[in-house]
């Protein structure tokens, strides 16, 4: 019989929060309109307008990441412009070409802490339109980021204001991968709200395959018609569910009674706890991170010993004695389970 | 409040079968690896190459059937070839223009029943073949069906053996949709079985959208390595799940103690009972199907009735006087339901 | 020692006119700028304005007609739009999936004498849009037409203001595929010029390679700034010749004196004494067409004789004892050739 | 009166050799097949066989760069994999995202003197195997080099063997542009010679456009069929050129009596006169380059005394007093011509 390891591996790794489920089996045999034209779905958007403060926006629910990722970029660009991205951003990276399936070049921008600086943007764009070959290179046509990034890092509420409008003085859409919204939305140094998502951005997405669904991702264009005929480019993508209810019905439970903010603060308690554990105990981070994922460089023998017990993510080698994992927290992480962690990392740190 | 109409639309208004939500819940809490990697995915794999005999087969599980289709279809085709269907086909009308997207034309044959004929498929390759301008034309790389046919009819295992033997003369593979193929195993006409597809075809798929679950499709390639890198081609068309388990459950829960046939009989003893009342009180059927799709030429008159009690879907209008609708049965009909549109289809018929 | 065969397979047989090649010869080593930003290309602009009375138009010139049609209506087209045609126009058929490598699908209408009926293209938009399922359909986003069509018949200015109403009213833009126009142009019974085309249509192209040039073809937009970024998208379909201003050259010529008439008129008095011979020996014609293209029914074992001393294009069998051929005439077929031709056939006839 | 100013600007700012525009001239008139099926084509093919040393090429001439190098990448790689390339290549920058269009992502590596070196190649493909992420990620799928390089620079014949030894290592195809490959051939420390590119890549193409032709590139396929349908590719790429045998013809003369070698000796003696007066007059250069092109770094006053008499290309600012700009030779640039230009760079320097 195998142990059972504890599961700080990824924010994917179990089904949804309880009351996702109950819900679900609550309406399981009521008949419902398709392809996210029945009343949960409608529900859910007018709780996603009243979060986001923006009544007018047009809300999707799609079913992944990397598809989000992949049809509103296509939704929001020409056919000859390209997205600018940090060169570590998630579409550049491990989305297995998806944007450029769709004709797209990701056009990469170096990254500071995983995060695009507002003023490269702004060099990068003004370099571009004064560029006299600029008709024989791709047009940058949007900008990408994630928030939080894919190093688990936050944009400030002044960096992303900044981006907002170095992307209007350039007229290009600005658009926020939310996978992990939740997560940085529970942060105590987080000043980026959902508000304010989306006042600075032309779409961004909800996340909630990482943050307590079953799967699904929720797309705001928070000015109406921003993408027309987007119904259509998900069915073309492959991105319409049929039973578009089982979204609907998700996301309507996580804006019901603050859940969303709930799964994400129990997440980042426990990732405080942990973080505070790995400096008590004299680990050190590959870099600080204030939300659900925590960088750790460890030696590879404690490694060998912790595997035994924990299910972690391995990130890269650090150096030949030394490697970087991953530990994530996520709101299926129970106290039980921290605790359990950190008895474990302060065995393994001697 | 509003009365509840009978729910006869589609086969994709309700959630999952109950013994799929059962055990979704018994798992829920358990963390699991992510895409498709997990045990449950795995023990779900091992049951279907038991049913379709073919213990070597690839399968993947998919999330809907144009996200499928699209990425089989790619998949199987080189850039530069094209997938023959019927001019009726899914893939012909009704998908968003999903192979386009991939870069591959629809390669259209007139249907016969909703079916494509064998000597046409034969014909068709034979006269490609033959054609000086060939090179200038798109090539057909496979060959597409759906089994039941948008029009719910159903190929012979005669017919099947027959596209097989022209498809393997012409050294194409041939690709079957199965996104209701519960309704067609269970018919007792058919006499086309799981190891008989798996025999004839180098890909096809089981639908669970349609037949019972929340969502997906197992997509079987019997032969090992005919679509090599299937994996990365999911992710890159978006049809990778993050929690892939999910979809796997499902499967497994179908493939356990015969659920997909019973789901399958459930719906055609449905199916039939109300094809027999049609008969019975004077219905004209548009045409004759033995599956769980039953399209019906009904005088606008007593559709106005109709449409106060049951919930169909339009199809399309026959002449000035007459539209043809659609009832389908599934999973989720229950005997009441049936007994009660018997009722209503008796007093509509006066 | 081979027999030199009359040459009336096609119309791109040889080279070019020999003004163009005098002119090439003159200007062969002065130095251009490139891309088309070269002082002649811009006069051949000018006079491109003048013969269709359309001052303002952005005019750009491509290299061939698979590249340009594939080119214009990628540019014209949003990403999740399809491109309304006949069955039988050549981007249906013969340009091996050039749009759909584009990510479009071609919308076929049954054809009438190749050409698209303009109460079909209403019946068939009006339909798209009363459609219940027309967002999980390919939407119709522009309408192309040739003249002549690949069966070398013409649109009379009627249908052509008629298809224009018809596109203007459902929003679309309406693209002129113009290959062979010089052709229709010098036809008696064409009452289509250019100044009408410029009218009617958003796009369109007036073409070169099989009508006098090296290669080469002018598209036409005629309201300014209709397509953005059209240069950008020919480099990224590398449709963009560095040494643009061999086609400005080209065009410029035939827009010099009226040559692209000139060129037109020969091919047209040619094909009228052959299909007039024809008549008077006896031969069927597939179809009754008035521009440079003649299909001939003819029978095998006259055909075997035929071959010996002409080379023409094989269309298609049409019963076991005859076969459809294809003789066309072109701005190089010499009133020599069109007189031994006429002695071939009178020979041939018995 | 506008004055002539010294053409430096490009090595496509004129026609063709002589040579080659007087055989143009002398078969104008002679009807050929199409799509370069014609006897000259056959010919050229045969005499680049020899001059390759590779009699069993597979030899196809198409038009461009862009569309040269869009078309045999989307040939030779699957729909999942991308092309591994310098991040200054012009696949990365210049060819407005022709690659992307296609649905392949260029994965860049940093460049070393516009180079890619064989042990960067080496490691990335090593570390993309061993990446326990790789398949949600694009698979390299083929190496891209050019020779010269984008900044003139040349591959010694040691680095080619090493880098085709690391592709046949990590089974990848190996591609080698060679728009500009006349002035590599010509140069006195080049060892590359056109055999060992046919013994060292899968894929190459010997440039026209830049190298003495109207415009054309010769793409060769050393070992047969490596490249399937790649006449249907050429033709979905809008590629294939009607009357091919224009460029058959071209290249036929291009090899005859050794005239591409010729072209490209002319072209390296003058920009060795240039680069010696150069240095003698104390310009500095911003990269030695041993090619036709030459880049200076410029103070901005001797710019603007040179914009008066020259005419040549603006490569970068280098910083708030100079810019660098390139001067390029070609087979038109005249002995006149260079000893006109090595006056105005003396005045200039002053």
């Amino acid at each position: 019989m195998t142990t059972q390891l504890l599961p700080f591996a990824s924010d994917y790794m179990e089904g949804a929060h309880p009351k996702i489920l109950q819900r679900l089996t609550e309406v399981n045999r009521m008949p419902m309109l398709g392809y996210g034209a029945d009343a949960i779905s409608e529900t859910a958007r007018t709780k996603i307008w009243a979060a986001c403060q923006c009544p007018e926006a047009d809300v999707y629910f799609l079913v992944g990441g990397t598809q989000t990722n992949a049809t509103v970029i296509d939704a929001l660009l020409a056919s000859y412009q390209g997205v600018v991205a940090a060169d570590t951003g998630h579409i550049s990276l491990h989305e297995a070409g998806a944007i450029e399936f769709g004709g797209h070049k990701v056009l990469t921008l170096p990254h500071t802490d995983g995060k695009l600086r507002p003023e490269d943007v702004d060099a990068y764009l003004t370099a571009f339109e004064a560029d006299g070959n600029r008709d024989h290179m791709v047009m940058p046509g949007m900008v990408y980021i994630s928030h939080p990034t894919e190093y688990g890092t936050l944009y400030t509420a002044e960096e992303l204001r900044r981006l907002h409008a170095i992307c209007q003085a350039h007229k290009l859409p600005l658009f926020l991968d939310g996978a992990r919204l939740a997560y940085a939305l529970a942060c105590p140094e987080n000043d980026v709200s959902l508000p304010l998502i989306a006042a600075c951005c032309d779409a961004f997405y909800i996340g909630g395959t990482k943050c307590g669904t079953l799967f699904g991702e929720a797309v705001v264009f928070p000015k109406k018609n921003c993408a027309p005929h987007f119904f259509t480019i998900m069915k073309q993508h492959g991105a319409l569910l049929a039973k578009g209810w089982l979204l609907g019905l998700q996301f309507d439970a996580l804006f019901t009674d603050h859940l969303y903010e709930q799964i994400g603060e129990a997440a980042i308690t426990a990732a405080d706890a942990i973080r505070k554990a790995l400096h008590a105990y004299g680990y050190r981070l590959f870099f600080e991170t204030p939300t659900n994922q925590i960088f750790v460089i460890i030696p590879n023998e404690q490694l060998d010993r912790l595997t035994k017990k924990v299910s972690y993510s391995f990130w890269e080698p650090y150096d030949e004695n030394h490697t970087v994992i991953r530990l994530a927290t996520s709101w299926a992480t129970t106290p039980e389970e921290t605790q359990q962690l950190l008895t474990v990392l302060a065995e393994t740190a001697h």
